[in-house]
């Protein structure tokens, strides 16, 4: 891997980072007035209001955190930054910028009415990441030196997760307009698959 | 390209990566009051009309991207990082920062009567915006080694297409105080040279 | 220490820099009207009724500035990224990210009825803090060679000093349920210990 | 320079970058009501009397670039990173966060009555600055290698410039109490020194 490809992944390092630490802002502290005298019991509770944002909070960080091991899987297998790869690369980064919004719309609207209104919303955003995710591997594919047959073999079982993963995206965006908590499910059963896909072998690395 | 040339590199990525990220605290989760019976309809229709910050936010990531992507090309040919190269790129970053505000000014206005007026202050900021690429360039000439021809060619198409940039956008600036529309659009005619400007050879990469 | 260890430090470095900058933006101009006759005495005054302010934004900044160095020592000894290492640095940035959260909520409530609650709350956020970075050091000792005698035996030092802070925090959570201002001297008074644990000996830099 | 520095300076960089773009949140769309008739006169005025806003920009970014090159000329003589260069540096970063709030309050109350009590908080902020500029160098000096001469000769000239700054910050501390535009004079005056401070000779680079 060489410097200017590093230079793309510190960058993208970056606004993962940010897009990770601007979620605390959504905390607010509660403010109860002066001289109440109930006012531990009243902290205690308000505390414990929070949880939408707690959960919002968990989610958003999760999410982002397993699609940065997953950039950083990537790239183990990128050679040179063109521009193909730098703008496959750029929208990435505009949906990883953008995924703290539909999460907090989910965490405002999930236990009410709008529920499968939020829960599209929020599918059809994953949608968008399994999208910039083909690109970004399709651009590090062409890019790719074909002298390495384990690295020929790895790609093909990335490749492979990832078209599941849209398919699996897009139904999880059509059954969240009937059954919102299904749709949303069915999001967080593939975090395991993307936690745990390998981009190297254990040969490779030593 | 040497190592401190190499900070400046990376401190400037973190300054366009904290601008492109900054942009997602634009977008404000739709407050609709609890136990209202229509609040599917709501809730759709108060994410469509959040159109304005998703063009804002678009525009914003899609320039801020291409001038990183510039940036990464010029800084290809710098060596050595003097106080003359640090103000340069100090000022751009001062720009790059700077940029978001004009654009949320143009989102807000676009539709209405004082259009021409957002759009021209939108136009003047590209125009601050190329010259601060005229500097840098100007910087990076200076303290170039002057040993390799083909890099000299580059230069100068690269020299080239950046003045014509900043005549383009005078030309921007003033158009859209009569038609802002006319004006935008010039602005974002020239998104692909900027996109496609190449800053090396196929050959000098090998 | 390899390419990735370095990729994950700077990803690392990155949300730990955001977390400690994004704490200005909680200090806020006072507003005075124009006018005012007595408008110096009272801006003096409003700077001064920032207090609370300014102890949250140094205890978090001292905070996260230990957090900062420990994770940097730490990492002296870590070889290679697996997963294991990704989650658990993963887990102690959602941390970090979150303790700025229970700082201000303890500025605001310290000096009130309810600063029990807001002591309890702090002190348990550091038990979690305490966890993530025992899982931390622990996927650092499985990944790391076991060559080093000098390296096993500082990695057992810090080792035993992690557990006992454990301890130390625990009890300081349950002890500022009654006693909040014993809670919270428990948690600072750790402070020089994590800010003087040595993750070296001066022979291994030389 | 080695490893360890490189990744203090990383991480002060992130800092110091933050610091600089989180600024442009200060600014904020005019808001004008839909429907009316002056409304492109009226945003013509709204955006100029954005002018004490530009001011605490473009005065704050600059503070922080120059802060910053004078960093990264620092760091160049560092050899190594003990505890001592980490809180010295840790200390630094404190102040680097906290210099834009003393800025809008100084751009908020520059034109009104309260002017010294402002300039006096400002330059008050700037001895700060000035104490850590000393203590980060006192560090340096202590890891340093004895065995360059001309590094010591520049290092002496560095430690001049560093003592008389901080007194002439002190005396236009005391001086705004009184002439707030003189105080802030004097802090500006010193620009071009920071700016211009040689942290090498043209022979040392070669």
């Amino acid at each position: 891997m060489d410097r200017e490809t590093a230079r793309v992944e510190a960058f993208s390092d970056g606004v993962f980072g940010i897009a990770m630490t601007l979620l605390v802002l959504e905390f607010h502290v509660p403010q109860l007035e002066h001289g109440n005298p109930d006012v531990r019991r009243q902290l205690v509770w308000a505390l414990l209001q929070l949880w939408p944002s707690a959960i919002a909070f968990l989610l958003t960080f999760g999410t982002v955190l397993i699609m940065w091991i997953n950039h950083h899987g990537l790239f183990k297998h990128a050679h040179g930054a063109d521009n193909r790869l730098l703008f496959a690369n750029g929208f990435l980064l505009l949906i990883v910028t953008f995924v703290p919004f539909p999460t907090w719309v989910l965490a405002e609207y999930l236990d009410r009415a709008a529920a499968n209104v939020a829960a599209t919303f929020y599918c059809a955003t994953f949608v968008l990441v399994s999208v910039s995710y083909n690109l970004l591997l399709w651009s590090v594919i062409v890019n790719r030196k074909h002298d390495d047959p384990r690295s020929g073999r790895i790609i093909q079982r990335v490749r492979r997760a990832y078209r599941w993963g849209f398919v699996a995206y897009a139904i999880a965006a059509v059954v969240s307009m009937f059954w919102p908590y299904v749709g949303v499910a069915i999001c967080f059963s593939l975090w395991p698959i993307w936690g745990m896909l390998r981009y190297y072998e254990r040969e490779m690395k030593t």
